[in-house]
């Protein structure tokens, strides 16, 4: 889909199939496996994050991953979907999630970390780690946790102990006193569902007896069944390539990622020391609260004494924390005892990157397990079709698909009527605009004149130039994102039915047969052939769609339609309930992929969604009674929602001839007969 | 499929989509819809029979049915069904099949009236109605009867009272005196499941007390719940004309198919009466036999006159016949109340099938509704993908999977494997071979000398030249009709390579999108686009294969490859269980089908069935221990299995230069290191 959806932003486009090299015979497959999501078109092979990393290790395809914490507030949660949606573009292998005993950490709350991994997987497709901590809770409530953190999608948990709260903490018998009886709870609790991860301490443990001791706990969390090891952060290279000695002399062999820290502004206080505490306080960043009674954890001299002149310069800082990180990585990787790296963001962006591209880890790759964004639920894992119509709103797709209890082909192949959720929960922050009210009403008017107005906003989304009040329109109710770059293609067209009311909220060129590698329209794995038919999507006037039928019985049967209006008023040409693909790909070795179609079934509930948006995203910006509310009301209630396909894509597409016959059918004087018949 | 599967002869050529037209936007859809077998695209809309003479009915698309008699022996029923498959490629709705008390017709003998319409169901994907008598039967029996047929995938029954046996028959209170009894039961034992046909007589029953009595039957017949009504032979159209206006008139609305008995040499006797007695004698004709007793039917005088001073010429007799039948035929259609014709075949092709073709009603239509052949059983009407190996034996990939429950994509799609039945059946009358052991033998060789004989009875059967022995060689044991025209296309390659034992059976070429009309490759819905990857296998030895191992590396990922032998050694470059589809179409307002695919799971059952071929038809026609059986048995035993996809369709197919790099390679001296080596 080329006009109004997005490509190069989202997570989607980088997570590569674990099969991009087309074929099992050769190294390239392993190597371009198992990026941050599991692509569906390997869904039954091994996508457990432990067999990512075996195959990852095997190859000598260093990977890295991201370790985030909850949002305190609705709109952070918000705004750490995105963050998500733009970290995810690198290619991590995963991202973990903190966890706030102090927080309502299981809650359904936004802010949750229950409910921000969740997001993570389902809506945004990463692979996720979610934390948990054991001290002082009972059985009963962890096994709880584990079992929605199971039901939501979760495949990983970090098992941690998590600091006692009070001062009077004892161990408790038979209760959870240190991480391993939790890796043992869970292993007894849910088998071998969980892929565990464990913290390991570079400096060792500072409640650990001694540094051997701690390896010795260590030792037992992974001989409990825990998968892989994470370790706190630390500052030399050499302090952890002895640590991971010291792991294997002590038998332990399961992967040891090493917790980078990036040194950033604000991290620093006027003596030098990594200011833990004003951290925390400022962002109750767990992980970084558990550093600060890592006494052992000291800044080295060498670092303090570069900070120490620039620490009132944020620019210089960041740029020596950068430097910093990167040398300290690069020691890591050339040991060759290291797999992957593990950053510890605190929730920003700038640094963790600066330093992935800087290492050539950071891959923004355009290729595309399927054109579509694929969530990583496993429930979901074998989902290879949707309808074109969510192309814009994937998270909305996701959303209102979330009870299915499966995602066949068979779906739309037969007749049994896909039943969507209600999309009345606008308010929730994986589906609410990035935009604040202020902003939206810059973009979409102070206040609306006319339907003509309405056709302005959307003429200036397609063009990128500003409205008649200087403001650029980077969004409509139903593209959270600014136009493609790839739009380009048909921009000219799409301004100019746009100027004359053809609304356009999707569209799709045809293609017949490019590589699937192709930067632009490609996805799957390499060596095959990406095939569209033209599609494209708009509202208008019941004028112009009167106009339009009497112009679409030239283009019958090359051109199929769907036309309806808001309250269901339904014409078509279709087959009955038979959909039709617009999206298919042809790959070395494997099945046809038709992951997109035109689903007659589904774009009755599509319909509802795409005009309550009229309402509920813009109408809804201006006073009850008020003109421009009643503008937007007005073409809710009158307008057509239009989809046609070119469904002869080796020929150039007819539909905008069809629009512009359309438009000389409405422009041409009116017959001598029909004048009699007046 | 080209190399040796055979396009023009098999009834499935012909057996349209009900949805040729590609849209319900017009009336060609309609017009093209419910020829011989309900295609598999639009498999859920109606397919039972008296919608399809609705539909046709209400687009003014006259059809024909053919009536046969069982075999009374096995190779008898070998050459019913080759004959079916011949007639079935001119386009019938339907065929029927007669019941014969006297000869168990409800058993499995291979002769039985249930298994010749079971057969014709299944293997040959015809339309089929089984007659089916009730008089002197018990109720068991007939429910029997009627369940059996509908586990085989019957749904049409002929309900028909039959002739008494003996002289002493009397009505029964409650039993089956009369054809409305065998309605009421079907309809009360088994619902709307069957769709019933009843015999119409336009002079009235000869037992009948008067024509109108006859027709009060007749409508009570109907009233029962029959949906059409196949009346009895007769010689002048104004007799059935007024039937039908006599019908009508009496309230019976559904439709009336004449029963049209061209006349043909041996039917007639020297008083110019047709000889029914003769004929059923001789051939057990059931329709006929009854007719003897018909006495009202009489041979009209200008009928007798023309008859009797030719009745020794048997072409005149059958010219005259033909002539006869079409002006009759004519009249009938001419006259608007006639919406399709039944012909009394004889289980004899020529004059009726030159009635039809002067009539125009005979169309042999190359367009396909998949690209292999359809089976009409009910199970599998949603069938839409099949393992390309069985291309040229369908017959016996149905016979393999008659026991699966459903025939989805899924089956290839996922991991569940295809249990296949056995196929140690060779015996069974629709698998077995046209041709005798003796015409087998003086094709296939009366003594092999080396492995080269072999190699030269493959490549005459490709060029379709005289073997050393003069005689052409029609089929191989994998291939049991003569190349296709088509094959034309790739003659050259496959005899050289034959030539020099690349024994192939079985291949296609790429196609990149030609138009689904496409004579020689289209298939399914016009205005659709038809593709294919090329395909090869072929038989070759393991000297062979060691040097093909070595030029494939070359071509990877592009050439997927399947190598086996007997005992199952198997060898492959391809995912583990992933098909790889290699036939594949797109349509108007539809969804991708994608027919054929080489699933490696199924090409295990088939390698068994392949190899068990060579023994079970070539190497059992010589007797044990002769060098020639040896012969077959050491390439049955040595001999690899092989496979090869080129999965770059958009491109020339390397297969080809594949076989050439491996001839190149055997050619090639040794070079210098492997001879020190040795």
């Amino acid at each position: 889909m080329v006009n109004q959806v997005q490509r190069g932003g989202g997570c989607w486009q980088s997570c590569k199939s674990d099969s991009s090299g087309a074929s099992n015979s050769g190294g390239e497959s392993s190597k371009e496996s198992s990026r941050c999501s599991t692509p569906v078109l390997d869904a039954d092979r091994s996508d457990r994050l432990r067999d990512k990393m075996r195959r990852r290790m095997e190859s000598g395809d260093r990977w890295f991953s991201l370790e985030f914490f909850p949002p305190r507030t609705a709109s952070g949660a918000v705004n750490l979907i995105s963050r998500f949606d733009r970290m995810g573009s690198g290619g991590p292998l995963f991202i973990d999630v903190t966890w706030h005993p102090s927080g309502d950490p299981g809650s359904d709350k936004e802010t949750s970390s229950m409910m921000i991994a969740s997001t993570a997987v389902n809506y945004c497709g990463l692979e996720s780690v979610l934390h948990l901590t054991c001290c002082n809770q009972t059985k009963e409530n962890i096994t709880g946790h584990l079992a929605k953190a199971k039901h939501l999608g979760l495949k990983n948990i970090m098992a941690l102990r998590g600091d006692p709260i009070g001062a009077d903490w004892e161990e408790e018998e038979g209760g959870f006193n240190y991480a391993v009886d939790l890796v043992k709870h869970i292993r007894s609790e849910f088998d071998d569902y969980f892929d565990i991860c464990v913290a390991g301490y570079p400096t060792g443990h500072p409640e650990a007896e001694s540094y051997e001791e701690d390896l010795r706990h260590l030792k037992e969390k992974v001989d409990a069944g825990a998968d892989f090891i994470i370790t706190q952060l630390f500052f030399r290279a050499d302090t952890f390539l002895k640590f991971v000695d010291d792991c294997k002399a002590n038998g332990i062999t399961c992967p040891i990622l090493p917790g980078i820290f990036p040194i950033q502004p604000n991290t620093v206080t006027v003596d030098g020391a990594v200011c833990i505490t004003e951290m925390c306080s400022l962002q109750g960043y767990q992980s970084l609260r558990q550093l600060v009674k890592l006494s052992k954890l000291e800044v080295p001299d060498e670092i303090t004494k570069v900070i120490e002149p620039i620490k009132d310069n944020d620019a210089a800082i960041r740029n020596y924390g950068i430097h910093q990180a990167v040398e300290m990585c690069r020691v890591l990787l050339d040991s060759g005892k290291v797999p992957g790296l593990h950053f510890y963001t605190l929730n920003r962006e700038v640094a963790t990157m600066e330093v992935l591209r800087q290492l050539g880890l950071w891959k923004e790759d355009p290729r595309r397990p399927l054109p579509w964004a694929v969530s990583a639920h496993p429930k979901r894992k074998v989902e290879d079709v949707r309808p074109i119509f969510w192309a814009s709103r994937p998270k909305s797709y996701i959303y209102r698909t979330q009870d299915w209890d499966e995602f066949p082909n068979g779906r739309w192949g037969n007749s049994s009527s896909p039943a969507f959720g209600e999309l009345n929960d606008y308010y929730l922050f994986y589906l609410k605009s990035k935009s604040s009210k202020d902003a939206l009403v810059q973009m979409w008017g102070e206040e609306l004149m006319n339907e003509e107005s309405v056709y302005e906003v959307f003429t200036c989304y397609i063009t990128g130039q500003q409205n008649c009040n200087g403001h650029k329109v980077m969004c409509l109710p139903w593209n959270d994102e600014p136009l493609a770059p790839e739009t380009n293609l048909l921009k000219d067209e799409l301004e100019k039915v746009n100027r004359r009311g053809v609304l356009t909220i999707n569209s799709q060129p045809n293609i017949n047969g490019k590589p699937s590698t192709d930067p632009i329209v490609g996805w799957g794995p390499a060596g095959g052939y990406v095939f569209q038919k033209a599609y494209l999507e708009f509202f208008t006037s019941s004028e112009n769609v009167d106009a339009l039928l009497k112009v679409l019985k030239k283009y019958e049967p090359r051109v199929n339609y769907h036309i309806v209006n808001v309250h269901g008023r339904n014409l078509t040409n279709a087959l009955d309930l038979q959909p039709n693909a617009v999206t298919w790909g042809i790959f070395p070795g494997r099945e046809i992929v038709q992951p997109t179609v035109v689903d007659p079934v589904s774009f009755m509930y599509w319909k509802d969604e795409a005009f309550a948006l009229w309402i509920e995203q813009w109408a809804k910006l201006y006073e009850d009674e008020s003109p421009s509310r009643m503008i937007i009301k007005y073409i809710h209630d009158n307008y057509f929602l239009v989809n046609l396909v070119d469904n002869d894509f080796p020929l150039e597409s007819c539909l905008w001839q069809v629009i512009n016959d359309m438009f000389e059918l409405l422009d041409a004087p009116p017959e001598p007969q029909s004048r009699l018949n007046n």
